[in-house]
């Protein structure tokens, strides 16, 4: 494929991509095919000989659209937003152009120097501690991880390391293993799945923990399981505290779990996934109070600061027992001034790393921080708008405080109720809502997720809850 | 930053993207700059109102491009080839565009039915048993993973969940962390440094195994350790062959270490991230001989077959045990339909995952098997070439077969005179190589990388060795 075809190539995609995203309202939200449906429209082998450009782009709109689920239509309301911007998309085609490896410094000194610089400027925008900071003057410092299921992965095995350092200069005659087996780690309950999986992957017991009334981990929960566990020898090692729940966008209370775990010597991670990019609004900040008890703290620009997966920003007051855990050099990745800027390869799972601090970079110069603190705000006005909605009809109940994006709601009444409504919506696919589930109650997720979400969608969804709504009640009548 | 805006930029950056890459050979591979070098040259504080995107264009010159290791010249010589090609950048412009996460059916079948597919093109494409394919009848199916460390734990985590189930049939009353003490890896010494972090990962013990005087793994010292250790009471669970080292590229022998892991009942993973891509030619396809005994295989198309990172390519015959340790189904991530379609989450160690599959689409299509192919055995052959260079020239030696496209070579002398030649060279930047050593020999590797690379950039790369060469022995001889 020569340059020409490249540029011919390229530019069609651009368009398309615009003509796509300027115009995602019309195209139905959910896609209809069944499962299987994309294997028959392909040849089952590759070509032998190169085919034409115009015929894949034909084959988006044949092939590949007919299975989308549109995540930035603004009738997509389910999960959490995931970021899609055009500065993102461009930052990503000089990253490919570049192509890369950051393992090392010398392997690109431009893709660690500017991820260093990236991680500070943003943490600066959430005001974080600047221990955090590899500016700060200690030794802290940010990374790009590729998720918040690593981040929470990474920040335990760092933690597992450091404990067992320590066990050892007390119990020099213990093995590993036999310290690997007592260690424990916690959560709430309602922390991610993917903080129980890294306990599952880390080899360690992991205890999920009740929450209060507001589905909020509290201090006293976490001093009483570690008191339990002290007294059968177990050794607490890690906890991990969430801002802003999957479920239902609840913050624990990281002051008070902040206190336990530094006076545990417990390493403290925080998973802000989708919350955390609220905190460049100082109104929101209150949220992360007790954030300085903090080892290491995690957010995703990937979901909810407009720049394009992956992108989870994570940082370490003190990265060394991650970076021990993870060293191994082998001379071909050796090199002689080895030192002072980060070697992220040891920062985290894999090896290979693109240049994804370029999407950082474009995304804040290019929005300037007023504009992605308006974005915020607009979506939590948003989720505000619709709370009122629900609350203004009585067949509904709202199940969770709103205080982000994210509105958590049900018809007063029965599970089956609430499964029937879900799956009309689903069905009719005008818009797309996932459930959840606390303490056995069933409940509808509504989350502001798409760019281009107004007033007028956040009403259009509304109508169409009211409708679908509507049907469930007539049916049930029916039934009766 | 509307369309029209994202329209300019993105065209003017199709423009530095070609501009760059035709002519590559312009620029040093290696840059000059120092430790630190970026920093002073950015604010220290993200913008609090937008910029121009001609500013942000201007700055990649200014800021990014002196901090650039140019991995795509003819002159890049070091670690093992990274993919960039112009079809797979357009696919993730289109990836970026679409911007969905495909961690379930539901979240967008286009995104997991198009994996599916094009991981049976690709198997085919490299003749692989059936059993791999998901078109195979049984289990099988293939996955893109970010890299092949990942893909190397993810069968860690697998064969360790299916060993663990087995031994507790054997002895119910053991417990896990009794059972994970006594487990036992293998591979060869010269595996990636990543393989026997994936047994630090998992928390298990790694052995690394001799190998004979090719640098290959051999059955014979698989089936020793073996009875070594379970004669002392451990379990073995897991072998990774490798074809093509990091080192030496030299290929463990996968007939003979399969039948010794198939008939000890252990999970055989073949980790052949770079050589892998040669196996569309069938000329090389001897070298993964006794494929059929393996339990999972892995390479990376984003080394050598012109898809850009992250793009790795893991098959398995039967993926159920890694799902099962994978598994954990919170409420919004059910929906009716589970069961045909992989969810392919469970695959893999992070939740999220972008639309990967574009890129093998795109570029399978855009080049057709036969470039590809013709692309695989330019660069072999230029490694002949390159060898052949250095057999004219006494003063060098070989020391390691040639295979496909790499050289180990090394003045014939002490490792602190190639040491030497090797600063040397890269202290002048023109050409770019690491180093490696085996069993205390220091030699250097040279590897062709670049898509653009023509016979006759071998030849000055040879000029310049040869160059630097004679410099070295000018010095010793006037330091004697």
């Amino acid at each position: 494929m020569d340059s020409d075809t490249f540029k011919d190539f390229a530019n069609e995609m651009i368009e398309y991509i615009i003509n796509y995203v300027e115009n995602i309202r019309d195209r139905r939200v959910l896609p209809t095919v069944k499962p299987g449906y994309l294997k028959p429209l392909l040849p089952s082998e590759a070509p032998q000989t190169p085919e034409n450009w115009k015929d894949i782009m034909a084959d988006i709109e044949r092939v590949i659209m007919p299975g989308i689920t549109h995540w930035h239509s603004p009738k997509f309301h389910a999960y959490f937003p995931t970021a899609q911007s055009y500065p993102a998309i461009v930052a990503d085609m000089l990253s490919g152009g570049i192509a890369c490896m950051g393992f090392s410094w010398l392997a690109s000194p431009a893709c660690t120097e500017l991820e260093v610089v990236m991680l500070d400027w943003l943490g600066k925008m959430l005001d974080l501690p600047k221990e955090f900071l590899s500016s700060g003057g200690g030794k802290g410092g940010g990374v790009i991880q590729g998720t918040a299921s690593e981040a929470t992965l990474v920040a335990l095995l760092g933690a597992k390391a450091r404990k067992i350092r320590q066990v050892k200069e007390q119990h020099p005659e213990w093995t590993d293993n036999e310290i690997v087996g007592k260690l424990v780690a916690y959560s709430s309950c309602q922390a991610h799945s993917s903080v129980e999986r890294a306990g599952l992957l880390g080899g360690v017991k992991f205890r999920l923990l009740e929450v209060d009334s507001k589905y909020k981990l509290r201090g006293e929960s976490l001093a009483e399981a570690i008191r339990k566990d002290k007294e059968q020898g177990f050794i607490p090692f890690y906890v991990v505290a969430t801002l802003g729940t999957t479920c239902s966008c609840a913050f624990d209370r990281l002051d008070e779990i902040g206190v336990v775990a530094n006076r545990e010597n417990i390493w403290l991670h925080v998973d802000a996934a989708y919350a955390g990019s609220a905190f460049i609004c100082p109104e929101f900040r209150y949220l992360m109070k007790g954030i300085e008890l903090a080892d290491s703290f995690n957010f995703n620009p990937h979901k909810w600061m407009l720049v394009n997966f992956d992108c989870s920003a994570m940082w370490l007051k003190d990265p060394t027992y991650m970076i021990n855990a993870f060293n191994m050099d082998p001379l071909y990745l050796k090199y002689d001034i080895q030192g002072s800027p980060p070697d992220y390869r040891h920062w985290q799972i894999p090896l290979g790393r693109r240049f994804r601090s370029l999407k950082l970079w474009f995304v804040l110069r290019m929005y300037g921080v007023e504009n992605l603190q308006r974005y915020i705000r607009k979506h939590v006005e948003q989720a505000r708008e619709f709370e009122a909605m629900i609350l203004s009809d009585p067949r509904f109940e709202i199940v969770a405080e709103v205080v982000l994006g994210l509105v958590c709601f049900r018809l007063k009444g029965s599970n089956d109720i609430n499964e029937a409504l879900l799956k009309k919506i689903n069905d009719a696919g005008n818009i797309h809502l996932v459930p959840s589930k606390i303490k056995d109650m069933y409940f509808l997720r509504f989350a502001i997720c798409s760019r281009f979400s107004e007033s007028k969608d956040i009403q259009n969804s509304w109508k169409e809850i009211k409708l679908r709504t509507d049907e469930v009640f007539e049916e049930q009548s029916v039934s009766k």
